[in-house]
């Protein structure tokens, strides 16, 4: 089998380049990293993992942590996240496990502690105190997806602002007997991520004196769990609202898939709006505010990476992208 | 930091057993293993994966090939190798690529090459000759899920028979004129797995005396796709079919919302029958064949811990389970 020397002959650049372009242990340009990793496959050469990160210290692995794969949401996330690191030579390990699950224990004591990675990507995680100190005193590189951590760079959703914006839409059409579905926030303890849309949803009420028109209807944040509360709050006739804010685009599909069976025509009869910009929601002629989440698992990615390869300055927060798309699941209400 | 001897001394086993504890490099009964684990939790103790990496030749890891996650069928068998893993100890690294795409032509000349695993899952992998032989020359373990390889375990469905099965259903109703909606076999090379699922409803067709009435409709496999595919052949009345075998859930589901959005009402005018038991399969009332992911997730990463532990001989096929469930998107024609 040929060696570093080989490759770096090949390559026509020093053994220490071609070793530093292989094991990522330093800066190399992009010319000169394509070009010796030309000559490694042309040469078959594959640098021992296990020695290369005993001598740089290096894994070129990321800790991807994520409470679910099977969501639209979390799927784009960790395929954004992949598509990142798979050219630039990195694994990537995952890591699923919801809170509160007997894997979620394990999460720090095991899989975290073993370091087996450059940087840590995690995904709507929601650290106690303890946790947060455990994460910290890992001393690697960390971005949060989702929830804000103290300390950590952040890529997220201004929730409450968004919420207002489709909440918004809805009232200046006309409606007022307007129902948030979706998680409702707890009384006694910080609002989660989630729980700011409903947040959110209540401050536009509110700012439009429809105070005594707020209600909210607990369901997960799935199509199939909306479309059994929905079968419920939609079925009496008389005290129907006209609107629906859900708390996501798959709350908003349920609800619609459940109306439509009901033969409540949308938006007719019921106006339903969500957040997401899911694959489906063009199908269901959903009016959504759109968020990104294989971009933000792409910009998350280079972020972390640019704190491991210290070639960039993370920023404390970025605000992920967004963007209000009106389609015909909403219209005045029959009475306006 | 407390060391390995510290550890022993607590869980009251030697130093030997011990390593082979925490690196899985030999065999330990499951109650010593937990003793250890307890004893190395409680003093924060964490072996270097590198050191164990370069002592014992293992990595404790497993790598996983999958085309795409954000599907419900990778998905699910994603969670199910995590759920398998996680309490064993193995990291799972992650390589997600499309047939066809700039990173899988990488998956075996970097990802795989690296061999920085103990063994393989490859769920829906269509190696060329090449690739199969690379594949052969890592000399690690490898499991199939879905595609079988020449030389490699899998576990898998006989498609053409459960394609026949639910299109026998159909037949059964008094259908004569049922479609096949999704991928169509090559003529000019050997059928994928999921063209398997063409060629039994191709074979039940003729069985039962309806070859001319065979058509296939082509979709690629997602609610959205499928969703197109049938608002343009539910679109004229005189030429629609009474019976629409998809190639799975998703499929079917898509028929089912444009044939609602059309006002053709399922079942008493179109019968729709998929196969998968996806998670919405229940909220359309959808007649289907069930398939397991999960589970099969689940069994392959026993069959190939088994195989990496030296514990078990490995099967060459595994047929997955499956079951019939009958639901109310299909009924007799309204003509019969």
């Amino acid at each position: 089998m040929s060696g570093i020397a080989e490759v770096a002959r090949l390559a026509g650049v020093s053994k220490s380049t071609a070793s530093r372009a292989l094991t990522g242990g330093g800066y190399v340009s992009d010319g000169t990293r394509q070009r010796v990793a030309d000559a490694a496959a042309s040469l078959g050469y594959v640098p021992s993992t296990s020695a290369v990160s005993l001598a740089t210290g290096r894994t070129r692995t990321i800790a991807l942590i994520v409470p679910k794969v099977n969501r639209w949401y979390f799927g784009a996330i960790v395929e954004g996240v992949e598509r990142t690191l798979i050219p630039l030579g990195y694994d990537v390990t995952l890591y699923v496990a919801e809170p509160g699950s007997r894997d979620r224990e394990s999460l720090y004591s095991t899989y975290l502690a073993r370091k087996r990675f450059d940087g840590i990507i995690a995904v709507a995680l929601e650290p106690d105190d303890a946790d947060l100190e455990r994460l910290a005193n890992i001393g690697k590189p960390v971005v949060s997806i989702g929830n804000a951590l103290s300390g950590v760079p952040t890529l997220g959703l201004d929730n409450i602002s968004i919420t207002r914006i489709i909440t918004q839409h809805l009232i200046a059409l006309g409606h007022t007997d307007i129902a948030f579905v979706g998680s409702t926030p707890p009384t006694d303890a910080p609002a989660k991520d989630v729980d700011e849309r409903s947040i959110g949803y209540r401050n536009a009420m509110n700012d439009n004196g429809l105070a005594v028109r707020i209600r909210n209807v607990p369901s997960t944040l799935t199509i199939t769990d909306a479309y059994a509360a929905a079968a419920s709050f939609l079925a009496d006739a008389a005290s129907r609202p006209t609107g629906v804010v859900a708390a996501c685009d798959e709350v908003a599909i349920g609800v619609i898939i459940a109306a439509r069976r009901m033969g409540i025509s949308v938006p007719t009869e019921l106006s339903v709006v969500g957040i997401d910009g899911h694959d489906y929601a063009e199908m269901f002629s959903l009016t959504t505010v759109e968020q990104f989440p294989l971009a933000q698992g792409i910009a998350a990615t280079r972020i972390l990476v640019s704190m491991i390869e210290g070639t960039g300055e993370a920023p404390r927060r970025t605000e992920a992208e967004t963007r209000l798309v009106v389609r015909a699941s909403t219209a005045p209400p029959r009475s306006a």
